[in-house]
């Protein structure tokens, strides 16, 4: 599959038939994962509020896991040495243990293991690698999940928008700015990756309402300012569109603000989540870039390796 | 006090007897507070995993918060309209609260305050707000905060290296990105709110070896690199040391790196907070700029409040 290919492939994987299987007791969740598959890890801990879920980007996990911890470890392609080395740990510890994996060495060290297709892009699986999470923990309605494949076809075939908004950021030159908000603090992060691998931009996210203790501060008037362009999402609360509205007033700074489109959670950040894939990808091309290549991770891997 | 004589004042803060009291049991911790405030509990939530720890930037408190939680708000002027919120939502839930104030409404709607004396920026009472978790949690050697006092005024008497970085840095008309790593992430975001407030100026903060798997693409010959300056900090394991090395060697971009002084934890995170302290208030003094005004965060308050 080319890019564009994988980018359409989203909404086919919303329908996948995905879980993570019967859910043992737990009083707490730690999710193991980085880049591209501990996104989903990070998203569904900001949608899943009824014990703690701590996802941990690195090589350990806290102290606190044990037995009564139901532990996710998530790499999508199975051979993520920080993912293996914290599901190894956890493994040991007794906790309760779930893998997400294509294959790779992950699915070689523990017993329950959910599959998922694989031959993509990380981070253009976001829907198998999210699927698991959703389907066990949220809603297993194949309606609701109907639904969200229709809003990202519909993406798909008309993306003309992220396209206009990448000339002009790549006109302009500007570095993107992503501010999240609550329920949508880690797609903002998630717009980020998509700028840093797919653009070759760099990319930053912060979140409303906490940027307005600190980052509110340089937004009026400082230096390098136009080179940034800055981003808010849409349905947000009154008193975070409040904020947004009397941030960019008093900063003097304009927000590009994209609205969601559907009815729910889910499809809200489904749309959005493909949001960002498009605009990404279009600002790629605006570049003359190819937006899949990311040789200098696989570079930096073998690197690390020692090869 | 001006704001020299605020950052200076960290050292005796460092050694003010100040503790949560006694703790009653509990299974998780959550913590509201935001920017300045919220950070003492981030940093706090890094070096502190025997049970699960989340810190709400928000006004909201996560569903699984009730009567087995102990909730810590936080805010160092008690005026912070999400922190009130997010107490009184803990209280409603029975929670086992515990507020950390300097006075204000936050004061008011609890039994169970710690107080911690007035009168400086937020930020500037780092000491104070970090304080009471730390003396309840982590140490309560006085031998230890002396150590720790000792190294910060060192630091007070001597801040030559940090005044020369900062010329560099508005020579160079740069953006500053700090490269944490545990458990130090939470430092590099207290740069970076430290140089949002303090130098005015953007900033940002990520984390190896998240930052692998997604920044380091465009660290590689992106546009606009050549705006940013980059920190990372020592004291890193040798497999983090590597990613360092080699994230710096393949994608050609120089990391400014920051070493650690002291021999414990604690005494490390201390030196690199008041690093960052004096890093920014020499940006600013170079900029020809007050480190201590942030005008516009009082009047964004103001334009909440319809003022």
């Amino acid at each position: 599959m080319n890019f564009l290919e994988q980018l359409k492939d989203l909404n086919s994987q919303v329908k996948a038939n995905i879980s993570l299987g019967k859910l043992p007791d737990f009083t707490n969740i730690v999710i193991a994962g980085m880049g591209g598959s501990g996104i989903a890890g990070s998203i569904f801990s900001e949608i899943y509020d009824q014990v703690p879920v701590q996802v941990v980007s690195d090589y350990r996990i806290p102290q606190y896991a044990g037995k009564n911890t139901l532990f996710i470890g998530i790499s999508y392609s199975g051979n993520t040495e920080e993912t293996i080395q914290a599901s190894q740990e956890a493994i040991k510890r007794g906790c309760k243990v779930k893998l997400v994996t294509s294959g790779g060495r992950l699915s070689e060290i523990g017993e329950d293991v959910t599959r998922v297709p694989g031959g993509l892009q990380p981070r253009s699986a976001i829907g198998y690698l999210l699927k698991p999470f959703l389907s066990s923990f949220i809603s297993d309605s194949e309606e609701e999940y109907n639904k969200i494949s229709h809003i990202l076809k519909t993406m798909d075939e008309d993306n003309k928008q992220q396209k206009i908004l990448a000339e002009e950021i790549v006109k302009a030159k500007q570095i993107p700015v992503v501010y999240g908000h609550y329920p949508y603090r880690w797609i903002a992060y998630r717009w980020k990756t998509q700028f840093n691998e797919n653009s070759k931009l760099l990319g930053y996210s912060t979140f409303f309402p906490e940027l307005n203790h600190n980052e509110t501060v340089p937004l009026r008037g400082t230096y390098g300012k136009e080179n940034f362009r800055f981003f808010t999402f849409g349905d947000a609360p009154d008193s975070i569109t409040k904020r947004m509205i009397i941030t960019s007033e008093i900063t003097d700074t304009e927000f590009t603000r994209i609205e969601t489109v559907g009815e729910t959670l889910l499809q809200k950040l489904f749309y959005l989540i493909h949001y960002g894939d498009y605009l990404s990808y279009h600002i790629a091309l605006e570049r003359n870039i190819d937006p899949e290549e990311v040789n200098i991770i696989t570079e930096l891997k073998e690197r690390l390796a020692g090869k």
